[in-house]
């Protein structure tokens, strides 16, 4: 029989194991944010739809959420304005190009992002954010991403956000060409501002953990029973999650893998086993697609050995 | 307490109500085998891995299969060749881009095609197939489809391969492309000549529901109750299916239905309900992704009436 | 004998021919400065370099410069920097894409911009001109571009210059991509204030004449018969006015009348006939490719008649 | 006084010192009857339209024309089909992306070649000249060129043909391309047969410099002072020379040298001095852009030392 603790051993072993990875990798080092994190570390949370919990690793490092928020602006945008108005906007498409790519703008009419995961996407998803303002609708989404992580605390990271606001030119320059495109309609200023801000939200492991257990559960706070996400946006995020949710490696993680996720550049991974763990996973060190080397490594090893695919 | 006969009495009016929708495609008409299928045709067949079965509508329309092949092509070079040797020659990664086309070979190093689902992968995919000569290899891939499909009847419409032949001047381009990448190393017109063959197997959606059957099962035949495909084979075409089966409309085929699915220019679709049923649809009627309009629109109804989707 | 008489009977038989084909075109209406042109005006001026004076039709209508422009300002930064500053930021070759593509900045290794005619070309060229700000940039180039015109009343259209400034995402897009590829290295408002600036100069056909007599007399004033540019930034104007000079139709406006030759969206074209005639040209209704259609046809017309071809 | 004798000292010594720069560059590989070329071979003649003759260097090698073979491919397809049908089925335009990119072609409507020295438009071109098969179309371009060249001992390397027409699979795909774009009506391996025919025709510089000389007078036979061009056909090529001449470098080559070329990848360039010289040139090692380091080398020098540019 397969105890608690013989699940924790594994658990570390494969920790342990992953870890060993992270010196391929390369921290991201556009901000010096972020080209501080441990390249070697690796931390893992899980949270299961039972209650069950487990942790291993460096699951106390901080680090900002980066793209991973563009699951929950997302969902918010869906709670806010509906399908239709999402999709008017953004594509439901993978596109086989960088996140930071503006081809597919320029080349495939009606040049409107492809999808809500490449930062094309994202941009257009923060202007569809409620609220009056740049402030009221990062502090919409800010209580939406606490509320998902039951942590009060969470909070931006503010260097972050003043480094990525003043070396961003890329962002800028997909922001102006959807603007030209006539596809975002905010101001260029604001809406980046809510999408500098999201990504500079500080979390932990356990914190994305707990919010990837609200997706593992179809939208259902665990521990209140609430359903704080409809099903059918949670049912939307997850396909983006396997389609787009690991850069351009999305196909391959999903071959390999096989779960719903959703990585960002410091690092960080949440991903989901429907209906039975929320994951929270954090290791700086990222490949060449921009994932975290330790981190795919572990979830590899994870998926195989407990049998986690979807497919 | 729902029977067999309320489920058949849904069935039906999905496809009378799915049916409707024929008129807003195309059917593909690049060559007479394909252009002088019936617009309004629709027809659906469900194996269930326990032993049920349903049909409805144009079960006995005959097509061939064309892109469908393409999963099959790719389950045999997997077991020919091993996981490793196929991915040397083919990402896995969805394009953003028509399938058939030729950007990516040159922008995107080292020139090898994204997936084996576009036709530049499944060109690949069919040199990979074992066998002494193109005819060796194509029999070898017909007696495969024939073993799932449990028809031995199973045959090439031989002028609709003579038409692909004779007019595929895209596809030639694009294997001499893959040639001089240096990624497709045998013969040219021997390759295209097995590529051809598989897209023109005639099946009709019986045939077809059944071969999606092994796929639902894990690859385990349900009658003989043998392993004929490796479960992990199954699990790699599933996930192919998912990112990329449905042409550049697979995103939004995921957020829609939800299913691994594949479809081809005839109007067919191959779809899996993992675990449950395996079905086959024909609806020539194309939109613009190429695509059956009605065929989708139907998954769409059964998927959200039947809760079936993988998310 | 062909007298000056016989000569100017042919222009004004030609400019009326040739003005018959401006219902063909569309006058440029993405900002109300241009929208309120006359569709069907037309007309020329010449300056010999031998002192003759012809000019025919439309010749009083005043228009702003727009794309003209980027030919001083070329000329300006080669004279404030230098031929070697100006070519580590901008390149040589004509790109085959519209004017205001931003595709090979994402495909082209280093990302910097493929000549001095292109948007991003012009914009990076504009922050290469000397001064202290962008108000004295400005300043500058507009003393630089009456002097060749010898008008000191040449000033901005604050309407255009104001309507350019607000509706320009585009070329925002375009400046920030070129931040992010490290080519621009001034602050981007201020770069674009230039930029805009010297596109809403306005002129007539006759000023623009005598700005193209200093480039047909290889940089000599033909009154003060003083260099005031260097004949070798002569050289390098005219060469990208063959190559670049008329958007994507510049391959077809070498073969169809041979002439260095730059046009700007206000429907304005600036020619030289090399060591014989500077050539001003203004018809509002635009070709597709955005060159006006009176103009190109004028000067096929003159071209072929009386021999101009450099070919 | 300037004498012969001072300009071929003058000569002598920019072929020794441009020869100097051959070690940057690299012989073309890809073929053994190209890889066997001298890497520092460099050799030079010039034709005087006043009947003078100038040589110096390696003036005996022999090369086959390769690209060079374009600018008559297209003057036989001019005399034999006239302007309108070559430019119903070739573009113009330069398209700033390498020789043999197939990207256009699916990019920009109607996927026509955007000129025909690109590889794309230098096989629709070998499909407009007249002649009963591809036998006789190369039999008649072979004719032509001797005719320019003035020797009748002209002949293929049998072997340089033969290698490419195995090896030239990315040509083999651009063929097929222009086959389904409906722009090559021809037979592709026929088309390609004469298109391999031209680029394996044997010359030394002299020859090459002859045939340049009946351009630089304008189409006429300096000895037989016969029209064996239409004057128009000449300006047509010389146009294409400067805009697309050089590969994609043709713009900085207009800025550097300001000659109509056209180069080849056996190293061998010729030029033409409208008027004054045809020029013939031989140095194998290639830049990055495909052209001979040292001729280009060797051209600037003579260009600026004697003033040749027509800008």
């Amino acid at each position: 029989m397969e105890t608690k603790r013989f699940y924790q051993q594994r658990l570390d072993e494969w920790v342990e194991e992953s870890r060993k990875q992270a010196y391929k990798g390369r921290v991201a080092e556009y901000i010096p944010g972020l080209a501080a994190a441990p390249q070697h570390a690796l931390g893992i949370a899980l949270w299961g739809t039972d209650g069950q919990f487990f942790q291993s690793g460096d699951t106390d490092l901080h680090f900002t959420m980066q793209s991973i928020s563009k699951v929950f602006s997302l969902l918010l945008a869906l709670m806010d304005s509906g399908e239709k108005s999402v999709f008017q906007k953004v594509g439901m498409e993978p596109t086989g190009d960088d996140f930071n790519s503006i081809l597919k703008l320029e080349l495939v009419d009606p040049g409107k992002p492809f999808n809500p995961f490449i930062n094309a996407g994202a941009i257009v998803i923060a202007s569809l954010i409620q609220g009056d303002g740049p402030d009221e609708k990062s502090e919409r989404l800010l209580q939406f991403i606490r509320h998902l992580a039951h942590d009060n605390r969470l909070d931006y990271n503010e260097a972050v956000y003043e480094s990525e606001r003043e070396t961003a030119h890329r962002n800028r320059s997909i922001a102006y060409y959807l603007k030209d495109n006539g596809v975002l309609e905010d101001d260029v200023e604001e809406t980046l501002e809510v999408y500098f801000r999201q990504c500079s939200i500080v979390v932990n492991c356990k914190q994305l953990a707990h919010m990837a257990l609200v997706l593992a559960s179809d939208g259902v706070d665990p521990v209140t029973k609430q359903q704080v996400i409809p099903r059918r946006y949670v049912q939307i995020a997850k396909s983006f999650m396997v389609t787009c949710g690991m850069y351009n490696a999305s196909g391959e993680f999903a071959i390999e893998v096989g779960l719903p996720a959703k990585s960002g550049v410091s690092g960080g991974i949440l991903s989901v086993v429907p209906g039975k763990w929320g994951i929270g996973i954090i290791g700086p060190a990222l490949n060449s697609k921009g994932n975290s080397v330790a981190g795919v490594q572990l979830l590899r090893h994870l998926s195989q050995d407990w049998d986690w695919s979807i497919f």
